[in-house]
């Protein structure tokens, strides 16, 4: 998975003699060097990204694994999957192996205005475009309006997956501070204001206005209105991404940005794979027709359209099945594995660590103290079989080297506590270490370079984050030999 | 589907005043204004392929579309389809749901090696990169390589669908003669000497050896030793894309590009959307380990992965089921489907016009007496309800005019017959009122500007094409009434 991949692959000098039947599947360094001057020029920052990576590593059975954005697809009885299977086949089987439109088939648009009715939003079928995922509309919107150099703006930190999509069109991604509030508004206006002393204007803004992948909190109502506000005065795009926004386990639900005034500079993205199943691949965007139309095109080159089976399963899901049930199922599941987390972060988890209380969604965020690098603990972590996603990922500028992502969706209870408890004792150590490397002890938590950015350590105080009183248990630094 | 769709949303100046419940459906030009300032250069040669705009079109249950590269998925078994799909179900039901790695599931990959190994060819699966559809490699293979004004070399006409990716990509896209024998290698070289002088060298160079799409010519296999060798000479990477080499209806196998000595330049692109079904969207690519390794990264920030539900589909329907008959079937199916389409050339098309008689897979390619244009052609045939694709699809500098592509495979041997009539009634017509403007009538074949560059039409002679004498009994040019 990474190009650095060593190997017996001959190099150009030996490939002419290279028998019929040896395997050419290695790369050697030669070879590197021989392709190198090929790729272009987006690839140089086109890197696995930290979570792809670990892909890999977390599939090994022994590994707990509070890494990857999974839903628990166990939740989904096999029985009903195979009983909507059957109908699909005996119903459309033909169409369901057959092309289909690239802006989707008119029964999955039917059960996408579902959902957006079940938030309070609404859409003209024609102003739909079903997707290869949600991912999938990052890297249109991205097509469709990025060029080398343009700004973005997303949140700090911002959703891991979609740092390699902007690294891909070459953006210039501008990262807004966030507090327990989410995106700061203020601090955008500020910044958008200076861009524009520049006579530079963002492509977008993208948000995760609920339960924020990696942050887990939540854009407040005020800040909606006033960021649809600022759309609309500034005439700039929003790319609202909101796959968890059913996945409300307290609290009152908030109107989307696309169903507020302003709403029509908003390019909405949902996706069944949070509510669902990301095995289906299905996601969609709701846009303003002109981009809507240029997104069209853009996915016609890319993968011509989603799967026509996948699509079906989910109308005939949406017309047979409960899918409002399987959602509050979800809910309830991962309502109290979010519960058995926060427990668990309280028990083993070093005075001065903090972190967030998503009121939904699959993620919270922890910041630990001040010297810890979240990078070098995740390989500790993995050695003890435990992954998370380090902070890293979340940022394209170095920073949340502090901090980490946990989902508390995709492993059960026991899984939550085992994995916690390791990473707590990896921390630990590293504290420890730290004691007898530098003589001190961290106690204060860190910066909220996670959250704010590093020049403004006072927006920490803002954050919602659960601070523990320093443990008198705990030995006093220089303690321990060298 | 269009951005020139024209409707009633209010334009910047009265968005302030729109009232919540107004849909917010169409697109009024001062939209489009409005965001053409927004869009990536990149679009500016994104439009939608003539092939996307007529799948509108060709939906309507009343037209017979010979435009589409379509399978006929009616083959398959519907109770076959519930069957493989329960057995998923049963067996990795929460799998098929989940998400899967970026590369793709071994399963599915030891599925790809059998279909391989039946052309005799085979990779290492960790040199293979399961794809959503064919289409997604060439867009991968893009993203990966090509800068804006890269050359990419194609040929003369190729892949519609290739057009939009290559444009996506801003490709300076240099097309190559084709004859029966498929590309022109000799002219290969002369164009690469002479990219070469002016210190360009192309990224890539995309053919479809088998039964090309849209000429339905192969490529010989001294041309295919001939390509590798010129590839390897040059250190220049070729995409081959091959998704119909197992639909051969008859003459005998030809190796594929990367099966030769110089294979180690070549990517592979395969899919099942041929052999099996379109509407599973999977396809895969095999590619020398530097390359594939960023294509990897480049399909994570596409869209993560490829639907795991297809592949589990694919993989129990290669373990279980008779993969090899039912390619067996639809070669019996649409070699009959051809034989028709050819018949009914003969009978309904004007002398003049000539064809190509492929040995399998999905299309062929007609050309129209000079002065024909078959643009204007594909409107009036539309208002007969019948439908191709029109030449000009298949080239990215305005060639193509004089042809069309027609496809055998998608619809039944009753709807060839009275779709080919069709067409050749509009032809005629066409014809007609052709001599009525100008006097004159052509009788002689169009220089074959389709299969050659325009300034070489002594390469007309080389083309296995079907010539059909005058005919004694048309009328002769001016006879008919202006």
């Amino acid at each position: 998975m990474t190009v650095d991949d060593p190997g017996g692959r001959p190099g150009r000098d030996t490939a002419a003699a290279r028998p019929r039947d040896r395997p050419r599947s290695r790369a050697s360094q030669s070879d590197l060097e021989r392709y190198a001057g090929l790729f272009a020029e987006r690839t140089r920052n086109m890197r696995s990204s930290a979570m792809r990576d670990l892909m890999a590593l977390t599939q090994r059975p022994e590994v707990i694994s509070l890494a990857g954005g999974l839903p628990d697809t166990t939740l989904f009885p096999a029985e009903e999957l195979a009983k909507h299977l059957s109908v699909v086949a005996a119903e459309a089987g033909a169409r369901a192996l057959q092309y289909a439109p690239t802006e989707g088939l008119s029964e999955v648009k039917r059960a996408i205005r579902e959902v957006l009715r079940a938030e309070g939003d609404d859409a003209d079928p024609e102003d739909v475009l079903v997707t290869t995922g949600g991912q999938q509309v990052i890297d249109l919107v991205c097509k469709t309006l990025v060029n080398p150099g343009d700004v973005v703006v997303a949140e700090a930190p911002t959703y891991p997956g979609a740092v390699p999509a902007f690294a891909a069109y070459e953006a210039d991604v501008v990262q807004i501070a966030m507090d327990a509030d989410g995106l700061r508004v203020d601090a955008l206006e500020e910044r958008l204001d200076a861009l524009g002393a520049e006579g530079r204007s963002p492509k977008f803004i993208y948000t995760i206005p609920n339960f924020q992948n990696p942050a887990g909190v939540t854009l407040s109502l005020p800040r909606r209105r006033r960021l649809v506000e600022v759309a609309r005065e500034r005439e700039l795009l929003i790319l609202e991404d909101n796959p968890y926004g059913l996945l409300r386990f307290e609290g009152a639900p908030l109107p989307t940005l696309r169903s507020l005034d302003g709403g029509e500079f908003v390019i909405s993205l949902g996706t069944f794979s949070k509510i669902l199943s990301p095995g289906l691949r299905l996601g969609w965007a709701v846009a303003p027709r002109p981009v809507l139309s240029k997104m069209n095109i853009g996915k016609a080159a890319s993968d011509l359209n989603s799967s026509s089976l996948t699509q079906l399963f989910v109308a005939t899901f949406f017309r047979d099945g409960d899918w409002r049930g399987y959602v509050a199922k979800q809910c309830a599941l991962y309502r109290a594995r979010r519960d058995v987390m926060l427990a668990s972060l309280e028990e083993h988890f070093p005075p001065g660590a903090t972190w967030t209380r998503p009121e939904g969604g699959l993620f919270l965020w922890v910041t630990l103290p001040d010297g810890l690098d979240t990078t070098d603990l995740l390989a500790k972590a993995l050695s003890r079989n435990v992954a998370f996603v380090p902070g890293r990922a979340a940022y394209l500028d170095g920073r949340g080297g502090a901090s980490l992502r946990l989902n508390f969706s995709g492993v059960g209870e026991d899984d939550i506590r085992e994995g916690v408890r390791r990473i707590g004792a990896v921390v630990h150590e590293q504290i420890e270490l730290l004691d007898r490397l530098t003589g001190r002890r961290p106690a204060a938590p860190a910066p909220a370079e996670a959250l704010s950015p590093a020049p403004d350590p006072t927006l920490a105080d803002v954050l919602e984050l659960r601070r523990r009183a320093p443990d008198p248990r705990r030995p006093q630094r220089g303690s321990s030999s060298p």
